[in-house]
């Protein structure tokens, strides 16, 4: 790259990265109001929650048409090429995560105050969003930094978010087993903690990202894996 | 383009194309799998199916650093950037799908063989996912012959295969109430039927895709939607 190119694309690419990081911030959000309404059950809350789910879209498909303008003009190579890719799968996760919000605050409007308070399943649901939430701020903190130990921090800590899904999904059987009258809440409640819990595995993914921007390659050794419900009794294959 | 970059942009956009024809193939066969998985329990086939999604996630980024590639070098813009942007979804749309099948036979092969012959629910389940390859089948024909008009109609029929999304749901809430003993079972029987329904998800994401690269615009109007088990009795929103 000449100067004046090299110049150009820093400022590509400095676009790129502020509608990623406005895009977060959306997400972020979106978390945030999908585990109130968990717990409140607030349908006007949960209704804006799956309406701002169409302007993530939208974000994702300016930094995809953005990144995609750079590559051809600027023709980057290298850590500039995996600047680009990095940002464009990111993009990809993020979207995903919206995703999930827009399911979970569905179910969770659903979710009838009868049932809300019972046995505190939907607090616990609550801290686990609320932890995954800490896991996107730390690792799009890490992708603004392109810090490498931050991301693998968050890849590591995906462990506990898994661990939770597991203990909640296993309760949320129990209920089940107990009162035939909690099934139709505890199944919502159940898909619920399994899009929460992917929530965190698009942040791991995010991890694995950065770390591929940064380095160059892949991230060494087997992503640490506690989630175990879709193999019951089995270990993880 | 000049007469050069022409030809050698239609070599990579051949190669491009082979290669999702390939990841498409494998991923049929992962469907057809999973689908055998629900009714049989085999383990042996389970793991096999568990083992070939890493083929699809390198597959995936085979695609996604050959596209990026072209896209530097040949400068596309207008129909043959679309071509190549339309590629990478698609590769995106596939890969999910990959990862929903494998989750599929995970939960399938812990069905034991008492319930799997329980009031049809696993053939069902198998009718299902053989819409959806059917569904996919054809996508990706309308993606070889940038045929639109058979991309529409595969997105059209997504409605087919959330209508028995719906009802396989509130039968298998149904047996939960009806017997305790059932909910484990039914409880992975109802991640896979939506996991199954998001594979139509996906296909029809490709079908837009289609419509999008070979008219330049997305698919008008609201994508019919007739999954309504995430809002309980509400209608869509």
């Amino acid at each position: 790259m000449d100067e004046h190119t090299a110049k150009a694309f820093d400022a590509d690419l400095k676009d790129i990265s502020g509608k990623i990081k406005a895009m977060a911030e959306l997400i972020e959000q979106q978390i945030t109001g999908a585990s109130e309404v968990l717990v409140s059950g607030d349908t006007v809350l949960a209704r804006q929650i799956i309406a701002a789910d169409m302007q993530a879209d939208a974000l994702q498909r300016e930094i995809e048409e953005k990144a995609v303008i750079t590559i051809a003009r600027r023709q980057p190579v290298a850590v500039d090429l995996r600047e680009i890719v990095g940002a464009l799968r990111i993009a990809n996760d993020l979207e995903r995560i919206g995703d999930l919000t827009q399911n979970v605050a569905k179910r969770a409007m659903l979710s009838t105050e009868e049932f809300r308070g019972t046995n505190g399943v939907t607090l616990r649901l609550q801290h686990m969003a609320q932890l995954v939430l800490g896991q996107l701020q730390a690792v799009i903190e890490s992708y603004e930094g392109r810090d490498v130990e931050a991301a693998v921090e968050v890849w590591r800590k995906d462990q506990e978010v898994d661990a939770l899904h597991n203990s909640l999904f296993r309760e949320l059987l129990t209920y089940m087993m107990e009162n035939a009258r909690n099934i139709t809440f505890c199944t919502h409640m159940l898909f619920c903690a399994k899009n929460i819990e992917r929530m965190g595995d698009h942040a791991t993914n995010i991890a694995e990202t950065v770390y591929y921007m940064v380095k160059g390659t892949s991230l060494p050794g087997e992503r640490p894996k506690a989630d175990v419900t879709s193999l019951g009794t089995l270990p993880p294959i």
